[in-house]
């Protein structure tokens, strides 16, 4: 199909900081994908590209190399246009739940794959299995007739998508190459590509609790990913967004679950709201529909009667009660002031601690467990109020998890108060 | 036994730039020779050694676990002090044949253990290997003994030396991490120093025809040897010499034998003697036999004893006619003058094109094949005067050993003869 290389040469080429040619590309990924490349010598390719980069056009041959190892959907036959969202992962990062229903109640289709949870950040799936009978595994033909239906599906990629990229996504994570710009970017492009969305908005996070933690990092990601789907026809924007603090009141899986049908019902945190409809503007505008304003979806109603009927198309019961975590700690405030910042990655990790995210891909997720907070940075606090609860089936979880959040929250004397910043969620805009 | 790391932590430590600590380098070692960090891990770790480098302390260190990794052998029972002597690799470097038996035959013992050869530059056990009935591998007790009573062992080293090197060296083969001074340093060290000799002396080529075509690298390289064998309290001397130019006259395995009887015998190219010479000589200093002139071993008759000695301990016929090639082929000069140039790498490939050498290490070798050149640079040529001798068992390998050739050689006008500078063999050395 393509020209004969050997990965000794492709690999010394990117080890010498060259510029690997189209074909160069096409061989190692198909070879890869085929099992003629060995995965130490793809991981070696991984780090040689990981220290001396990629220029522009070698991550796009990359990524339409990735493309072309599996299936393409298309969704061209749907009566609407299409919107996806990704996010680069955040904690208490619930925004897909109420943002899929609510831009498909504005009148465009939102075909959303998602992924679970590793580590620190909560996954969408894990999140929604929590709601009795709901199921994330879809045929093709399901997922196409709950697009024309309801308008919005929330599902598990199909293994027919990118494979290339599974594969080398398992390889990086043991091999210390997951922080590679290039590779991070063809990764998430690739498949959000190959899912045939005619628009996509990037919500890349950007602090402690995100992947990325500076903000030069991030935008250089955005620009790349954004320049990659412009290249492939896709109308592609992104938006940088804080992930210092964590979104929301909550983190875990049927606590988030809760707190985005508040949103759908009108209320909710303001930071979820807010960040729900700035990416359903960037969606809608996307699609060709800028002119629908999804803040009066939210308020008649009609975002949440797509959530429920969503969650019925896959199998869930929308009015079902959620699961609940069998033991709660609370930890109150240990003095009185203001609260001056509150850390999303120590939160993060405590969710994760308490069972709400897993270690190995294999681990299940506790359905209850996870992280509330009372307040947010701004807020008074005084001497014993409840600042936490945590949550989980599994009582001996609770020390490491008080450990995580140890140090990840200052209380300012009052007096500081003047000093604690306000948070700007929406940092800039990439298109 | 060592404290508990993991790969993802000492790779990311090495990619990030940093100095990789004892327990980490311990520890890494240990788990990949034991199977517990893959080859898909240490492959991105020597592609992060190769782009990042190493301090000489951390190549310390990583060479002392390599070495822990296996046996180590003692010669301090012997009545003779030992010496040895490695070569980085070159284009009919059969130095390795006459110097043992010399050395010895000076009252050194030479405990040579020794490779095969792959791709263009040939192996000292593959050459010997074309004497009839004899033998590379020995027990231990059997390498003792002839020590002992022969004082010369040339001989396949054993799997328990440096095992974590062996499966890391075959990894760094597929991964184009072979390149990398740090590897390259520990790789050899680590097996000199566990074989347990006394004294050191390093061959380090520089030219076309070695692993090192410039000087700076092959310094660097040479500097990073020394250091490491004296601090594991090895006399050690590196001489860089001149692999631009083959080495002799022949390129191959049995006709390098035969140059090497020749010069036992108190003849031979006069490059081989003289660099024979000066190797000994380090080796004799380095043992604490400075006194003893080697020139006077040839002269009279010791050195060649001692090779006979060797080679029948060995099961070898030393009186026996060496194989010849079933097919020759002569390239004539095309015009008179003077020859400018010989390419050792030219050479090197068209010897192992007509099949001197192996692409895999599981490919044969042909025991008569190779090449055998009628002059020297410097050396005046009349037009159609046998240039080359190919020889091989198959004849459809010429074409391509003549495509090698070509342009490997220039014959300058006989009028630019002053112009043709004579070669420096020996170029520094390192102490």
């Amino acid at each position: 199909m393509t020209s004969q290389h050997d990965a000794v040469e492709v690999i010394t080429t990117k080890r010498d900081r060259g510029t690997l040619s189209d074909s160069q590309i096409d061989w190692v990924i198909d070879a890869y994908t085929r099992g003629a490349v060995a995965d130490e010598q793809m991981s070696a390719l991984a780090m040689a590209i990981l220290l001396n980069g990629m220029e522009r056009h070698e991550i796009a041959r990359w990524t339409a190399a990735m493309i072309a190892s599996g299936e393409r959907m298309d969704f061209s036959s749907l009566s609407r246009p299409t919107a996806d969202k990704h996010s680069t992962g955040g904690v208490g990062d619930k925004i897909t739940l109420p943002l899929a229903p609510l831009v498909a109640a504005c009148g465009v289709a939102v075909p959303q794959l998602s992924g679970r949870g590793l580590g620190h950040t909560g996954g969408t799936l894990d999140k929604l299995e929590s709601i009795p009978g709901w199921r994330a595994t879809l045929s093709n033909d399901e997922m196409f007739a709950q697009l024309e239906e309801v308008g919005a599906v929330i599902c598990a990629a199909g293994d027919g998508l990118a494979p290339a990229d599974k594969k080398l996504y398992a390889l990086r994570d043991v091999t210390a190459t997951v922080e590679a710009i290039p590779l991070i970017a063809s990764s998430i492009m690739s498949k959000k590509i190959a899912e045939g969305t005619g628009a996509l908005v990037l919500d890349v996070k950007v602090g402690s609790g995100a992947f990325m933690k500076d903000q030069a990092r991030a935008r250089e990601l955005a620009e790349t990913m954004v320049a990659l789907g412009k290249d492939a026809g896709v109308h592609t924007v992104a938006l940088l967004t804080d992930m210092g603090t964590p979104l929301g009141l909550t983190a875990g899986n049927a606590i988030e679950v809760a707190e985005s049908v508040e949103v759908l019902a009108g209320g909710g945190p303001g930071d979820v709201v807010e960040l729900t409809l700035a990416l359903a503007r960037e969606m809608l505008a996307g699609a060709g529909r800028g002119d629908v304003d999804p803040a009066d979806k939210l308020a008649d109603g009609s975002a949440m009667d797509v959530w429920k009927a969503m969650i019925r198309a896959q199998g869930g019961d929308p009015d079902a009660a959620l699961p609940v975590a069998r033991e709660s700690h609370v930890v109150t405030a240990p003095t009185s002031g203001v609260l001056a910042s509150l850390d999303a990655m120590a939160v993060g990790m405590a969710a994760w601690r308490l069972g709400a995210g897993r270690a190995r891909k294999e681990d299940p997720v506790q359905a209850g467990a996870g992280v509330v907070w009372h307040a947010r940075p701004g807020d008074e606090v005084r001497a014993g109020q409840p600042l936490f609860t945590l949550l989980t089936d599994e009582p001996e979880r609770f020390d490491r998890a008080l450990a995580s959040l140890e140090g990840g929250y200052e209380i300012a004397a009052d007096a500081a108060r003047g000093d604690v910043g306000g948070r700007t969620l929406l940092i800039d805009r990439v298109d």
